[in-house]
């Protein structure tokens, strides 16, 4: 059984921060946004917003701060994503360097981030509508699943569509769309109901990431635009450098979930 | 009376690509997006298109080029930017230039479109939904405030936010509000009702651009984000180049007005 924590954002940070939470972060500051990071050097940085710009289901933008400098202003005020995610990813020439736990060693003045809204919040939502989140339920990460869908390429950021997948019973099926429809920051509605083998899903059993979760009698397979989309995007592209958060250890934001139900302004 | 002409956008585009409709276009190909055009170069793109990403209500982003490519693959395929809008506005070091009717002269292959969503749309669904949009009633161009708001920076783009003003029963101001919080890509919901010395208005018979509209007894005024603070922004950044539509003469895009309910991807 899936039950959310109520720390605050700012005393998780904190306890990121000091290294006390090295864990995932799924469940934690029940009712804040959670967010996604990608860091590119300014270079391009261009290139990456726009594509976030023109593909807006997978890359809801949230924040980007000003080269070098490592506070998100808007989504979280005195926070640094440099300490505050419990695990980063550091690619070199779109290959995999290492993980760490900081960025205080590899940080560079030209490095713009990039937060991105997350599924967490939607999912949260989803249970608190009483619409069942299968791979909360199972204690395991969402099925992830590359589509035969194009994003809409900018400069050198191209790539196909990445969904997750919800299995949900029929009846409730609109009522996840509604609900999630509700949170455009958070990848809003399904881009698809049923159907895999259109979307080039051969097999729900075999996700590309993440977890399969099982399937029920009566149960319709949903699929939303998927947060890892910009990062398999961003490393397609092989950029010189490229850091992450490690998956499922997200950045906690200030932002109460309500706020992703309109524009950040 | 206000009576919107249901020509289809790509005759009004070709009607004004050959010359044959040099007006103002309110009111043109009913149902229809009409955009604010931004063109810069792309050294300055960067700073333009996080400006906008910050400030999502005054510059809903419709669409951006690719640099040197005139043509809007998503608002308008086929569409041209250099021959489609009646009326350009040319600037350099931030100073208004001349005024033409095409762009062909002055095109560069390092310039950026950016389209951005303007309020024709909501000020046609205010009308559908029963508020009345006085500066239509009364033939007049919407009336413009500066207000003591400072737009979020980027880096040399920054400035105080610009709103329209439209007075309305005050009855019907929760309708005004649900109507246009249903276009976020065409400024959304007002960011304040009534007092409009809380936010920098001494006087709202002298309106900063446009025109002033009379206010009736029972009616308050509201503002809604409007599309003159980019071109504002824009201008006080001083950049070298720099090309905007004239007042009034927008860009008519093939999205019917229904897509800006939600985002474009």
């Amino acid at each position: 059984m899936f039950v959310p924590s109520k720390a605050h954002p700012k005393e998780m940070r904190e306890k990121i921060r000091t290294g006390e939470w090295q864990d995932p972060t799924a469940g934690c500051s029940d009712g804040y946004v959670q967010a996604n990071l990608v860091v590119l050097p300014k270079a391009l940085a261009y290139d990456f917003l726009l594509f976030c710009h023109r593909n807006p289901k997978p890359c809801p933008l949230l924040e980007v701060t000003d080269p070098g400098d490592a506070e998100p202003k808007t989504a979280a005020p005195s926070a640094d994503l440099r300490t505050d995610i419990p695990r980063y990813r550091v690619y070199r020439g779109g290959k995999l360097e290492q993980e760490v736990t900081d960025l205080l060693q590899v940080w560079r003045t030209d490095l713009v981030g990039f937060l991105l809204g997350c599924s967490f919040t939607f999912d949260v939502a989803l249970h608190r509508a009483g619409v069942p989140v299968r791979h909360l339920e199972e204690g395991k990460n969402v099925s992830m699943y590359m589509t035969n869908q194009s994003c809409h390429p900018a400069g050198d950021f191209t790539g196909p569509l990445v969904v997750s997948m919800r299995p949900i019973p029929a009846h409730l099926v609109p009522r996840a769309v509604e609900v999630t429809a509700r949170f455009p920051l958070s990848h809003g509605a399904p881009v698809h109901v049923g159907e895999p083998e259109t979307i080039g899903i051969a097999d729900l059993g075999r996700p590309h990431f993440g977890d399969a979760v099982s399937i029920r009698s009566g149960e319709i397979p949903v699929f939303w635009a998927c947060g890892v989309t910009p990062q398999a995007v961003a490393m397609h592209a092989k950029p010189e450098f490229m850091i992450t958060h490690a998956p499922g250890h997200m950045f906690i934001t200030d932002l109460p979930e309500e706020e992703l139900t309109h524009s950040l302004a």
